[in-house]
């Protein structure tokens, strides 16, 4: 049971359009707070999208998403949980990163989480474009160790350089992360991959390192359960990070995002994969690519917080069973 | 047969762009007019919201579902029904609401009502937030008794109080509508239910009145044809209403509403139900909660009166046969 | 000097598109936090729109205006005031509303003002349609008496009742004001009225009771400062409220509000106006009417916070000097 | 004083965003309606822009600029003038195009105008592109002669053919209205001309005819009161033609339309140039090219009532002193 | 293997987001080039949108599809093809219409393709509104003889006149390319087919003249691999046209055309069937009526693209075998 | 007189929505083409926004820009120029950023513009963020050695570093011009300047150094002649640069952009302000921060071809005289 400092304003009281939105209508808890210690779940915004290598935007993406956060409510419609009143949520705040440096940014991302895993917090956080990940897991493998990873995409964000050499971009974080040790390439499953292809170098790269791409056409083929079946087969007993970028979902369901790709799941699908999550040892997960400039509407915000509230739910029935 | 002077403008000598929207280009036929008597089945815009506990904007929901309904034609394309020449159909107007007073607001609906009952004229309601649908009902109640009702949603409307009592909003009409014996809840099937919770004392209500929830999921498994048989069975032979909430449909689908939740059917989906439909004894349907400004671009509305040709057709078979 | 503890975060630390959006980057202090009372200058949202008679909307205002408010830095361009460092300023939060009950509301809102002012803190009010003046006044009549009133608007805002009787809406809070003695209306001026009328009663009540308007063609033609200077010694030495409806605005450098009317002054004239209030004895403004669903933008917000801004100068200066 | 049938539906009994949309909320009394031969001044929509040779959109004009003119009210600020009570004012609905064929569509605008102009109606025109006034011109010409024009344009539209020799666009009706001898060149006056040029076609052929061009940069030069006074001088006491091009307004107040240039009247200078109109022998005026696609908010649609509701005062006054 | 001189714009070397936008970032290729009879598939734009009988728009298709395809990359996901690499293809500009006249404009696009025939280039053409395929089918039946066609899309296009006697209308193009001889009735094959009808004269004349209709119910059954199967036999082994009507696909995944139905095929669907072409003979393709004002973001465009690109590559397969 | 090879497409061959986009329609002339020699005039576009400190989007400047350029025709309305006949003005392309890394970037731009001073041609660069300023003027510099500058502009961009030290941002340029002696301080001048201010350390470096500052309540207080011609006299006779940030002018006018300032010019001082520039020793010319996904509807970018046209006729008056 939670405690009730950790529960989010009721909207009986208070209606959802009201209030300074914070995550889920969280209580915001920040660094130096004196309840910090006490968070067993910490959402937490990276607004920084430096490795974008085509249409900016979603440094924006965890503002709209506090936003749309509004509107979800205790207790999810199949389980019954209602993971705030199982444990201790809140609402870190944002990572302050430097939009002119990326280097500088990530050394600061990954400080950020130093001092959030050190209280003891899992993160959930909210980018941010996909590079967010990579010092995200620097911090996490700390602690972790070489971790396996879920990973909801259209790209595999396993190329090596980008316009003549750049090695940090959107499109190459878990190359990175590869290399570094922080994931071990024969846990991880990618999920959804789509979309033309520029060559093959990520492709060989998988494959080489016994990646498992899941593409599109045999999600479609196979369904959720089975495809999810054997991700949690490939990800195992140990510690496993989910990565969960919104371009994952079909550009229709989810417009508000830079590199969008046809052909993709429909919302009840990008749902339901995170209800197959239950079972894994997950340390963090990540919602990224959420782009506001192209989708004003919130509606892809909306589904992202709608994503990340079925990711809390497994992290709620992990820690507080 | 329907009398010539109730078919819609044609659009090859006035095309579509073209007139002062009513519904369907049908001919506007208010209170007072020498045909109105003559009116079998009539379109009817309720343009409030007072009820609406989040986002409000379904006030705005008849003009633009009129505007959209200049791009329905005059024939199904499966079943061939041409319901402008099987029925007489009008557009009755929009009952004035008073949009500083919900009680107010509900006497105007129902007296509107009683009206156009008393002429013998079926309606066919465009909201208006969902607690359109409860003086509505208090109308077709004195005539038809309790009635069954086939209710897509994505909620069940069936909460008690909001805001510390207040009994009337677009979350509680169907409680007030079983408490005041206006529908009988044993024939009752709601379809669609998702979305988090606040918590259970809607679906607590339900059990105890025998309130029949087919949840999303379950409606992904079966199919619509299976669970329509099964709704077709709920409502039996009994006079029976038909609500149908847009939230009912996917947001992407039909983003112009204010209490989204994910993962719902899809536009084919969204039809396809109303087909189905066809053997009840309808004796009035409602399409409730479109909220232009969340769909500036009108899809959400051409989608609302999609449907609302889909039960105009199930209408003009029952009444027309 | 204020307390460092009430600066705003700064934007060379944390870009202004990251973090929790108060308003201009203030701390929250609700009412219980402990350095509530330490508040001079308190910035409050009113997310409410029951008063609104055509399209709702301003309840989404106080959200909007606290995001365009991160755009917002420490210094005044012209006077060099650095109204932070000035007055310890605060984000109190919203006032939540019941949207479904109008009295409810009201009373809602002049407790909160009344908490707020036994902490001897000077409220500027993030509206909210034009009726959150009314339960606002009511709060400052009691410590105050009757004030005297500049106010920017295209609308008197002096009707007595719609839709048969309705008494409060927001086209007559300010009658209310007048006839409840919140207001003197010897001490009234109103800036910028325009637009087309449905009749005299409005113009006929300010005339009888000595309310002074000045129309658009008059403030056109005589221009800020003239017209500045008399409204100052309309209100002379008295404690005087200042409220500033967006629709003084021209609609095209607001179009985010519910009943905009056409000639208007432009953005430049917007702010000017705030610059002449300095010499007033202020004891609390609004900017209300704001109405996101009509600017998604977010660029009415902007300039709604930008006249705050200048008004917040103004109260710096009083109370700082 | 009019007859009550004429009056508009008041907003304190429907509210203004309820209702089917007529302009302005007046009666819709179409040729063949009882009523048609009482109607003094008719409001007639010709939603058609074939003649467009770059952006099209005009065509659904009509149906915006109603919508838009259900904020309009009863009365005028300045002058208190009450033209539906004044005159009797009706909405004659719409001309039907042929969108596929210029000329077909030209005669059946003629027509149209020809059957209201035979019923003694004035005619208040909503394009429509500016093709549109040359057919209404031809029906005008026929009862008053070779009228003069007051013509609100940032173009002269005096151009003689496009794409290798078509006559007949939206750059040419007035051109062909010259040589058509529908209107006097010397009692013409084009105001508020600006923009690139293709070429000096159109301002030789202005020179040759003894039209008088009134650029932007005189325009704000010498105001609007010297400028119309001119205008009146020019235009005189014969017959005289108002054609407003909504683009004669910077493209900022009136975004909506498909040829924009900048550097214009703003949005109060817009209205006051019609005031101005007062004491010309109006026989007819338009309002043309707001295109919808180009502004879906609806804001240069309300500009463009507004103007429409300017100039009804000023026929208003002409008709029923 | 294709001539370097016709490869896209490497985005390594010029990010997406920058450059002239090209179809595909392609060398523009346009006729008196010195390379231009060594293309294969030439990417030609219509931007016309003069048959549209309701919305118009599509002129506006080629730019913004240009600009969409930058984001399209060099190899196909599941078949490993490198269109560019495998045959020379190019962006062969525009065809000029002439907006103002209907029969200028056919013969300048059939002239446009006569001259690209004749140099052996087989054409991909991004329309304009569905007239597009009649000029076009004009200019390949010159070559080819009458050809069967796959055709995606809501309508039948199979309509006699419009508006008294009009007979050149996007309602009409396969009537009269059937009367023309242009193509083979029994050859067609028409998919998607829905919504609600005017009246049953175009299926009269497609039952009477074997052309196949499959609509969107027995699509939806059936599935996209079955129906695909009995189209390719349909249009057998002999010169196939194939015309892809942007309303083919579910109205939510591509608002942005002018005659939206509800109910149709997802994006996955939209870009399955374009697989299954492979094997066909295929002499040239169009995408159709996409609409720009109807979808800002860009979303449909993307889509149509992402179409055209499957369309491509089969062209590639067939040509660079 | 200029060669006929340099002349735009006309709109009387190819309607203005036809065709590739190039800057107004001119021919591209990139680097290794054979004409690129004779080029006068070269319209360049750097679609880089990495020196963003907030909200990014003018990389897609460039795109935008040359889209609304199609509607530039060939005349200036009041000087009568023909800057298209009267020098050979081309579209040289846009630079390929790397928006990955800032240092590489500004080399490759800075290269670009070398190779095109040695050409013998004058520059007007569509941005871009501002930064995009420094690369060029070190270009610059190399061949004219310390420039004046005419700088319009709400801020100053005179700021040392952002975010703990970053040196190159887009609120930095013109301190690290005069610091590496690009610029003459001395012959600066700044105009516009307003909003609020995070401090005053641009402000006293600016007067440290000479630089003249014209906040914006001088400019409107004065006029634009009076303020112009101070302007000519302080960039006097030497080799000038004129840098155009569209946030000059007001936000309503231009809201494409990310850091507004409410309070601007409208767009006819926009305008009015380049035609001032006529009489001084222009080297080149910037249009800068145009932000397309801040201003989809493409009007900020029309104001902006319209400024680079005006600027363009003074460049053709200069060169071609």
């Amino acid at each position: 049971m939670s405690d009730p400092f950790f529960h989010p304003v009721s909207a009986l009281e208070l209606p959802r359009f009201a209030g300074v939105p914070t995550f889920m209508r969280l209580p915001l808890v920040q660094h130096g707070n004196a309840r910090f210690d006490d968070v067993q779940v910490g959402l937490i915004g990276v607004p920084w999208d430096s490795g974008t290598t085509n249409r900016p935007g979603p440094r924006h993406g965890p503002r709209q998403l506090r936003d749309a956060s509004t509107l979800i409510r205790a207790q999810h419609s199949i389980s019954g949980m209602r993971p705030f009143e199982t444990v201790n949520c809140a609402d870190l705040g944002d990572v302050g990163p430097n939009p002119t440096d990326i280097m500088d940014s990530m050394e600061r991302i990954t400080g950020f989480y130093d001092q959030t895993l050190a209280a003891g917090i899992m993160p959930l956080t909210a980018g941010g474009d996909h590079l967010t990940s990579l010092p995200v897991l620097r911090s996490l493998a700390k602690v972790h160790g070489p971790m396996g990873m879920v990973h909801f995409d259209s790209h595999t964000d396993l190329n090596d350089t980008y316009f003549g050499g750049t090695k940090f971009t959107h499109g190459t974080p878990f190359r990175r992360a590869v290399e570094e040790g922080l994931l071990d390439p024969k846990r991880i499953v990618q999920i959804g991959i789509r979309g033309t292809m520029a060559g093959t170098e990520d492709r060989d790269f998988a494959e080489a390192n016994g990646i498992r791409m899941i593409l599109i056409e045999e999600f479609h083929a196979r369904g959720v359960e089975d495809v999810m079946a054997e991700a949690r087969e490939i990800a195992g007993t140990g510690k496993t990070y989910v990565s969960y970028d919104i371009d994952f979902i079909d550009p229709t369901f989810a417009p508000g995002t830079g590199t969008p790709e046809v052909g993709g799941p429909n919302s009840y699908q990008a749902i339901q994969v995170c209800r197959e999550l239950a079972g894994l040892n997950v340390v963090g997960a990540d919602m990224v690519e959420v782009s506001p400039p192209f989708d004003t509407s919130g509606g892809t915000a909306f589904l992202g917080v709608s994503v990340m509230f079925e990711i809390l739910c497994v992290m709620a029935g992990q820690l507080g069973g």
